[in-house]
């Protein structure tokens, strides 16, 4: 007897009269989808009957209701039908239900995503073209295609159809195309291949990461981070902004920068895990908005004047080609969508990766930045904004401030009888300055041991010989010379915590507004995104009122929750659909035009668990 | 009273309780679809009513069933449904018929078409980002799009999108947007641009003509000819297949030559015109199907072995940068369909342009070329083959042939009794040789005067000077050496007559097989397409037996068909649908495997209008 064939997958099953198609193919592992468990309610494990050794048993009426007109085109529903002969049964790209698998992460904050790619791979067998009726190659693949997988009709680059003749004449075991979404080939190899890259991007200010991922088993093969090279043509967003403004050549320049910059990250990757990037069928890139209208080239200048409207919003799907990115030549580049002039898609990533947008209950998300990104709320409304925080979480205008890099210090911790000083250093390199968590954590436990009092001021009071007085007012040492890298005293001085004061009140207002304008109180998650975000200690977050609600949610650091949001669209086509719902529905509230958050940042400034002193100045 | 406006074309009246909005349509010159005259019966007037000052009367029963879920989408039927109120009305793409023209042309057959292009111009005021909702660029000029014209979220090519910032906010007029059917945005301008301009190309082994046609008028702005550069890497099809196969480079270089070309022709034509070449928005190319890989970099190599497969059949439409076309950054290029290794889109544009594809009557069309493409058939049945005629309708292979040049002898005539020859050249300049016509005048003018008997041999008994034996056996002077421009005789020759018989009966052979296979001795039109085809006297055509059925079917040239078709097609997207059921349908014959074409080239040998002597040679 011959068996029933799943196609794509190729898996064989002998027919069993007691079985449904649906029970059958769960036997093999094809991944149908079945959201209703196969009692015929939700019309989702949509089959096509191709080559049947007899003739069908005629449509049930359910099938019919279910399916419409699709009936007409040999769909059936796998749940209702019973085959008792041989026969192929194609699962079409939408009835497939992708592989689960957890992103790997440097996080406690788990990242479960389906494996279900705009491009997949199909391998077919291509007949030699016939004497009497000779049809061209292309249209014998496509008839291949037809018969083995059901797509219609996709279109063909012109660069794949350039190897298409070689393709189909060196190997006798045929060829393996690539289809984008059904609709397109944009990749042809001769024999049967398996394997399948994407890469994903986030793109920041600062730093700029490749994650080069396994399409297959959705394993990261390589991350590879680097500096934006814009950085040598403008430290800020601003900056680069201006710079474009007044060069004629200076966007060119600009997306030359990141181009290059990105295609190295591709070479680099590509060359650690012994992958030809040539094979890269897919990317997605994430940024906030600036770097985004950089990379593609579009002119930021109304970045920078109100009220600020990007040049898009929805996701744009190019030629990475057209992109100048060096990955498969015909492969498409997603950039994800975004909602404002300050809210890019990097903070709709965040709200992808965190699954913020699906939730029941509130939740807060912050991506502690140069502008740190807010947002607040659930599956039903969700509120963003983006408050110019300043640089301070990313050690920006502090004294002894430093990017996260070895012998930063992140955490400190300080005897409060003796003021005494611990510290950790990143890679437990000699101490040469502090990052964000660092200097966050420092500040948290200069108020718990009184050093800091509410208003911010130091207590020169204080008999200690850590306390003195420098260029800046007054100064904290945190370690001393002899046991830095430079042989100076880290500090941390008077100055220094203001800053960290604007910051952090920007961050505390911007989320006190969104949360006012959800009206209310009560949300049981924060996720602290951002390199800074994941490594902060929620208790000293909570310390110095980084962010309202710390008593009674849960902080999690949810690290480059941006990166994660890219590669989760990368390998989930859903996700990409989602993120595009995410930045449609999403409400940008603009604080620059909201009087309550100058009160509120101006209220926000002081640290509510210091002691306070009436004698302060 | 506020006016019924009808939507692209802003053409307005008042509303009138008597009259549909199909007679109001008519009556301001509104181009709406109505193939059935208004009776409510075709269903193809379907507009969307916009803003409307009053609620609109409930669809009729008619609408209903004629529509069926476009009802929801706001669509009405504009022969049922009259306002008696202001109104936007917009007529969809679908519904609009485009204006008809004529396209000029030097031959005695029309070229009617309508003017429904691919690309068409929309023409917005986009409204300044909103303070409280900022929408981007970009979405703010779908949405306008979408209020003014019903153009549901087109995509928008990433040159364009560069554009966008500047096209916006340069011209209070708005900017004027050019899709793609209706799909994608593929220029964007300020202000109100009403010029559309197309190229289209045929590329043919020895000369390539491109025609810059306006797209809103339907003129032919220029044409300009040149010869393929690629004749210096190979004369024929089968030189530069073996160019490609011989070298690592062939391929790449043959294309750079061709679309070097035709970026040539492009300046000349547009600077000839006064046009920016990047205003052309849409280009189409026929040509043989040698000449479609070559410029698209498609490895022509199966071109030259049995069964001959070309890489693809259908057409393509790639963009114009892809191509490595210097018009529209973000234009597209179409290539026509072609059927097979030997038929090419330049046989299919001529079938399309001939409009044989749209005959009750059967008609043949031949295509006089080194390979003389034949079609017999009518709306039922098309039938087409190749036959490899040789070069020398194009005056190859002929002593003292030449192309259809200045100073080509291109009719003969010869008094039967004096023998004397009296002549025309091209231009009237002094006579350098024959072309293809000429060709065939003076062996028909040879056969009537008895010079050329039945089976080719010259009567060497006759009595006159001209009549001589040279190096290849007899020779007739058709002119004597004090009249030329190179001072020496010009002769046809016994060889030149073997050469000519060898092409006739290959032609002769091909059409009477097709002709056989179709079933029917019939037919009333015979299409002569290319230079010589336009400019044979259909008599002398019969005298040398060029093709069966002279007698009863009407001889007409048709110049340079294949130039006509690619212009169709870019002026009318049906007609280049109408290409595409054309290559699909076509049945290909395949002469080499055809015995009776063999016993029938045998047979067609012979001259049957001439005097036959039984003591030849």
């Amino acid at each position: 007897m011959s068996p029933i064939i799943f196609l794509p997958f190729e898996k064989e099953i002998e027919p069993d009269g007691d079985l449904t198609l649906l029970q059958l193919a769960r036997k093999v592992g094809v991944p149908l989808e079945a959201p209703c468990g196969g009692k015929r309610i939700c019309g989702k494990c949509k089959v096509i009957v191709g080559r049947s050794n007899r003739p069908l048993p005629p449509p049930s009426e359910r099938e019919q209701d279910l399916l419409g007109k699709l009936v007409q085109k040999g769909y059936r529903l796998a749940c209702d039908t019973i085959l008792t002969h041989g026969a192929s049964v194609v699962i079409p790209e939408e009835s497939r239900t992708g592989r689960q698998v957890i992103l790997t992460s440097d996080t406690r904050h788990p990242y479960p995503v389906r494996l279900r790619p705009h491009v997949t791979r199909c391998h077919v067998e291509v007949p030699a073209p016939a004497i009497n009726a000779v049809l061209a190659d292309r249209e014998r693949l496509l008839l291949a295609l037809k018969e083995a997988y059901g797509i219609r009709s996709p279109e063909m680059d012109l660069f794949v159809l350039r190897q298409l003749p070689q393709a189909l004449r060196s190997d006798p075991k045929g060829v393996t195309a690539t289809l984008r979404d059904g609709k397109e080939i944009i990749d042809l190899r001769a024999g049967r291949e398996e394997r399948l890259y994407g890469v994903a991007f986030d793109v920041g200010t600062t730093t700029v990461v490749a994650f080069l991922m396994d399409m297959v088993s959705g394993e990261k093969r390589a991350v590879m981070p680097a500096m934006n090279p814009q950085i040598a043509l403008g430290d800020d967003v601003i900056t680069r902004i201006s710079f474009c403004q007044e060069r004629p050549d200076g966007l060119d320049k600009l997306r030359s920068e990141i181009v290059a910059c990105l295609n190295g990250l591709v070479a680099e990757a590509t060359a650690q895990a012994g992958i030809d990037p040539g094979r890269i069928m897919e990317a997605t890139v994430v940024g906030n908005t600036a770097m985004h209208h950089l990379l593609a080239g579009l002119d930021p200048r109304y970045l920078s004047m109100a009220p600020y409207p990007p040049v898009l919003q929805a996701g744009q799907t190019l030629k990475a080609r057209d992109l100048g990115l060096h990955i498969g030549t015909s492969a498409y580049v997603h950039l994800l969508p975004l909602k404002a002039g300050f809210v890019g898609s990097d903070t709709i990533a965040c709200i992808l990766a965190t699954g913020l947008h699906k939730r029941k209950a509130p939740a807060l998300l912050i991506d502690l930045g140069t502008n740190g990104e807010i947002v607040f709320g659930n599956r039903d409304r969700i509120l963003c904004c983006s408050t110019a925080a300043g640089p301070a979480f990313e050690g920006g205008h502090i004294r002894w401030g430093m990017r996260a890099a070895a012998g930063a210090i992140e955490r400190v911790r300080i005897d409060p009888d003796t003021l005494n000083v611990e510290w950790e250093t990143i890679d437990h390199e000699k101490p040469s300055g502090l990052c964000g968590s660092g200097i966050i954590s420092a500040a948290a436990e200069m108020i718990r041991s009184g050093i800091i009092l509410s208003r911010g001021n130091m207590n020169g009071s204080l008999q200690t010989p850590r306390l003195r007085e420098g260029e800046d007012g007054w100064e904290f040492v945190l370690v001393w010379g002899s046991e830095t890298a430079t042989g100076q005293d880290i500090v941390l001085t008077q100055r220094d915590v203001a800053e960290l004061q604007m910051a952090k009140s920007a961050v505390y207002a911007g989320a006190s507004v969104l949360i006012e304008k959800y009206g209310t109180a009560s949300f049981s998650r924060i996720f602290l995104a951002g390199a800074c975000g994941n490594y902060v200690d929620p208790r000293d977050a909570c310390v110095i009122d980084l962010f309202p609600g710390c008593l009674n949610a849960k902080v999690v650091g949810v690290g480059n929750a941006a990166g994660h949001g890219a590669c989760l669209a990368l390998l989930d086509r859903n996700k990409s659909k989602e993120a595009e719902r995410i930045a449609r529905n999403a409400e940008y509230v603009e604080l620059a035009a909201a009087n309550r958050f100058q009160e509120l940042f101006v209220s926000s400034m002081c640290f509510t668990s210091a002691g306070d002193f009436e004698d302060d100045f």
